[in-house]
């Protein structure tokens, strides 16, 4: 095992009814900006609660939020917190609004140029306190660090990280998810699965307890997934699927192993240029990727094949197979495409534009951080 | 799912060499009070470490805290942390160790009797902010709110929590615990396993995600316990069992569920009246429990035998006997005894002495809270 450290602070509300707890959670007597999406929370009863529970607090709003959030979008909000002198941030949605919202409060206390907190890793020293109202379960900013930030003059789609970025607390109520249009809890599921996958199918590393740890979670979303997706009120799959997505990217499951993030690299720049949905993306490229990589993944994909899937008696080699043989037909069981063909995107064009991309940068990526450009444009013609 | 909060913000330090990273963990310029136990940190070479990384610190040390650790001692603790105005208690052993230090920073800052934090439940508003350096796997302490303290004058062992008394961080190097006789390895091996089992084998509640976490620290401990305690120096077999015990009580895998601690409950009053460890109480309590409790738990103790052992085609009594069997066996292979007779403990003795205490207490216990002297005495009668 590596050495690591794990510290996750963000309290966890979870369950029906625990929006009310916003009054005991967010400070008294500070103004409160309350950002949110394209309003879907003012059709399902979300925003009502959220108001109701935070009583006569001055709050201002910042809707709009996009899917794969703009930096043009989010300095708009930024110069609010400024003017307004916003002293506690409230995001009410799924990870695009989370991830923004983690994006103003770091940019609203930035000396500088705030695209350098995404382009250049400029050090983020100081973040006004965010909380959240996960809407979505899918990307487990609810309990992580992390954000990614789109810009569209640009066409570029760039995370970071910060420990001043964890949400002091995020409430978790199942019930308001049951509203879901179904490709949100779809690409919420694929998500969720190749988050685990991101950590999961690296070099083996005598991590067993991880290692279980991610299966727990894959099994999950096997059993649960189609389940929920079909009975979108059926509280406790809901609540299992949501539960899971938080386990899947909250630092317990990469706590001491080697983790990969390739297909993210690459999914990301097929949003940037093409605007599919980040989950549609990793559904495409996860398969092929495991493919390529099979040689150097193959001892836990199989692992996984004989754990999850009850795959027994084959060589490493062919459990191997079974396994992403087995994941692409669990996307396509979720009605989500694994191909570019699809979105009538032609592979050989996103092998140019993705590969000519990480040429530039000189990108080097992996769990053997090796990966280049080459093989992103050999993965992307099998897309 | 149950509806539940989720927080946790220990920061966890882990792996060879991290006891050096004191020296940013710690608060420079504050008077630390180091607490250890019998003395063999001073044989060990962790001392040595802890120093060092303390740098020019003014530390006053506290030693002798011994296994089930006694309000007596602690109070002395409290006395001089008053006296000499320690800020911060830096505990290095195991959880006797933590589960002392966790006492004297509650107390230090307590006003009235401090006994009755743990008698009448007293609440604690404020504690002086501990740290721990773990040298023993087994309680979890390092991880949770938790503490469990021995009265001697009185023959009790109580417990309280705090969210105050979340360590700031916990050290975790497995190479200090290279050198712990084989007993002490046992019994953290045991008491891990039945932490477990106090936060599984319950009534089923519809948790698949929290099921199979608990399972994967099951299947590591079965996997990995035997081997580490054969071959005390291998790293990552130490690091896994590390790992798994602060995974087991740190509040992940009882979110959202039910929750048993009879076995606890019957145990703790083992070692007030006989003294015996209390993985030992454990070890003996639990597979009665088992039994007589069978017809209630037997949904989860068969899912167990499935999923663990791999039992298959039985009927689901027969696979929670075949459970209970199993888990009697590996305490065995670990040479851990079972049974009150090993210790020359008569169990009518036992079931009188205990029962006789629950019945005055009014005690009602169990997941479903409806266990009382009847049944503990039931059940150490077969003990």
């Amino acid at each position: 095992m590596n050495n690591f450290t794990y510290f996750n602070p963000t309290r966890l509300v979870f369950g029906k009814g625990s929006i009310a707890q916003l009054n005991e959670l967010v400070p008294a007597e500070q103004s409160v900006l309350l950002t949110y999406g394209g309003g879907s929370i003012k059709k399902n009863g979300v925003y009502e609660q959220v108001k109701a529970a935070l009583g006569d607090r001055e709050v201002i709003e910042f809707g709009g939020i996009e899917a794969n959030p703009r930096y043009e979008t989010l300095m708009q909000a930024v110069k609010i917190v400024r003017e307004k002198q916003a002293r506690f941030l409230l995001a009410v949605g799924g990870g695009s609004v989370l991830d923004g919202t983690k994006f103003i409060a770091a940019a609203g206390r930035f000396e500088g140029e705030p695209w350098d907190i995404l382009s250049k890793n400029a050090e983020v020293t100081s973040a006004i306190p965010v909380g959240s109202v996960l809407t979505l379960p899918a990307t487990g900013s609810e309990a992580n660090t992390f954000a990614v930030i789109s810009r569209n003059s640009t066409q570029e789609k760039l995370a970071f990280g910060s420990p001043h970025c964890f949400p002091k607390f995020s409430i978790l109520d199942p019930t308001t998810t049951f509203s879901l249009p179904p490709k949100q809890v779809r690409n919420g599921i694929v998500d969720t699965f190749v988050h685990v996958m991101e950590q999961y199918a690296t070099f083996p590393s005598d991590a067993p307890l991880q290692d279980a740890q991610a299966e727990a979670i894959i099994s999950v979303l096997i059993e649960q997934g189609p389940f929920t997706l079909k009975n979108p009120t059926d509280y406790n799959a809901r609540a299992n699927f949501m539960w899971a997505a938080t386990q899947a990217l909250n630092g317990v499951i990469s706590a001491g192993v080697p983790q990969d993030w390739a297909t993210h690299m690459i999914g990301h720049e097929m949003t940037a240029f093409y605007g599919l949905d980040h989950a549609e993306t990793l559904a495409i490229v996860l398969p092929q990727l495991l493919r390529h990589q099979k040689p150097r993944k193959q001892l836990k994909l199989a692992q996984l094949a004989r754990r999850v899937w009850d795959v027994s008696d084959l060589e490493t080699a062919k459990a191997a197979d079974a396994a992403i043989d087995h994941i692409e037909a669990f996307f396509h069981s979720l009605n989500m495409p694994t191909r570019l063909a699809e979105y009538k995107i032609d592979p050989a064009d996103a092998a140019k534009k993705i590969g000519d991309r990480f040429a530039q940068r000189n990108s080097k990526f992996g769990d053997h951080a090796d990966l280049t450009e080459k093989e992103a444009r050999e993965i992307l013609l099998k897309c």
